[in-house]
């Protein structure tokens, strides 16, 4: 089950909701660069610089979020974004390194 | 430029077009059967056992031709699709086998 977050376990991430979420300019940019950092980074919402509205990009987030792809953490005042890297290569191996 | 037929060529497609046309259960499923064939295999259309009318069926079917994830040619009375195996390969690697 989803955590109160909305993050769902390895096993409940299904490829039609990952591709449902990559099926955007924006949201398959976040995944990009989050890509291109080491594995573990954390990056804030913001740094990623995509031209819309704060509620658009929440709106982002949580489409990624609750696709697997990423995990949203607090850090004090800061919302920031991991990719899922070792599950999402656990549940479709392959997939990631296919977008880098 | 796409072809008549609306076939884009291989440097024309779009990750984001590919993705989606994949995040839908029955066109995912298309691409998942077509690529569980030999390379090079033509289905028809109806052999796929999609549960929706005939106009859905095609519309299916022109998202994935458009998206550039299958070739459709004419034989006879018979419109059958092939899965652009070696062109999505060329243009994102590994992608079509985190599918399967």
């Amino acid at each position: 089950m989803p955590d109160t977050e909305g993050h769902p376990e390895v096993n409940e991430i299904e490829l039609v909701d990952v591709f449902a979420a990559l099926a955007d300019p924006l949201r398959l940019k976040v995944v990009r660069d989050l890509l291109a950092e080491p594995d573990g980074v954390e990056r804030h919402c913001t740094s990623f610089g995509l031209p819309v509205s704060k509620s658009t990009r929440s709106h982002h987030f949580k489409v990624l979020r609750e696709a697997g792809l990423i995990r949203q953490v607090d850090r004090g005042n800061s919302r920031m974004a991991t990719l899922r890297r070792a599950d999402l290569e656990t549940r479709f191996p392959g997939l990631l390194s296919s977008l880098s």
